[in-house]
């Protein structure tokens, strides 16, 4: 079930939330999106991570939004076929926090 | 004078603006900003041409908010330091449209 397209309920959201304290939950779009900036020291920081975060989605086939600017990265991750929240979003939210600190340590 | 950072008039923006004539002026922030949103086939394309602008900002030293997601890369150009435009915005505006042909054709 885990793995289905199927949208978290709340309790699972409150469990799965745990892993991913950093992440706010936003509803942009009336689309609940996992959400969170990521901070750099310069542009092309920045965007060395954007191209980490491209990894990931391509290597799993799911895909976020990411917001590359000066010094940070937005990342959204949801799921629009079923205009919302699956746990795989959780889990690309906690990859992409460990993607994070793997290249904090490169 | 076109190169010093100074807000453009509203009639400059009338005259610059033609020669990018897709893009949209968009004031989300209290500042306006140039924005327009490319569409690709796929997420890697969009963004393998995320990493073109990057390259463009890189050149200039004038960075935008670039919003990578499946099939789209959305930029926006900006100056953050006058609340504003300058005319390097409609000039980067225009590298922008410049390479996404260049991309395109590649």
């Amino acid at each position: 079930m885990a793995d289905s397209v199927q949208k978290v309920t709340d309790a699972e959201v409150a469990e799965y939330k745990k892993q991913i304290p950093t992440w706010i939950i936003l509803e942009p779009d009336g689309e609940k999106r996992l959400e969170y900036v990521y901070k750099f020291k310069d542009f092309a920081t920045a965007l060395a991570f954007t191209n980490k975060v491209g990894e990931l989605a391509e290597a799993e086939g799911h895909h976020p939004a990411i917001l590359t600017e000066w010094g940070s990265v937005g990342v959204a991750w949801w799921t629009h076929t079923i205009g919302g929240l699956q746990h795989l979003d959780f889990i690309m939210a906690a990859r992409t926090d460990e993607a994070y600190k793997a290249f904090q340590e490169s």
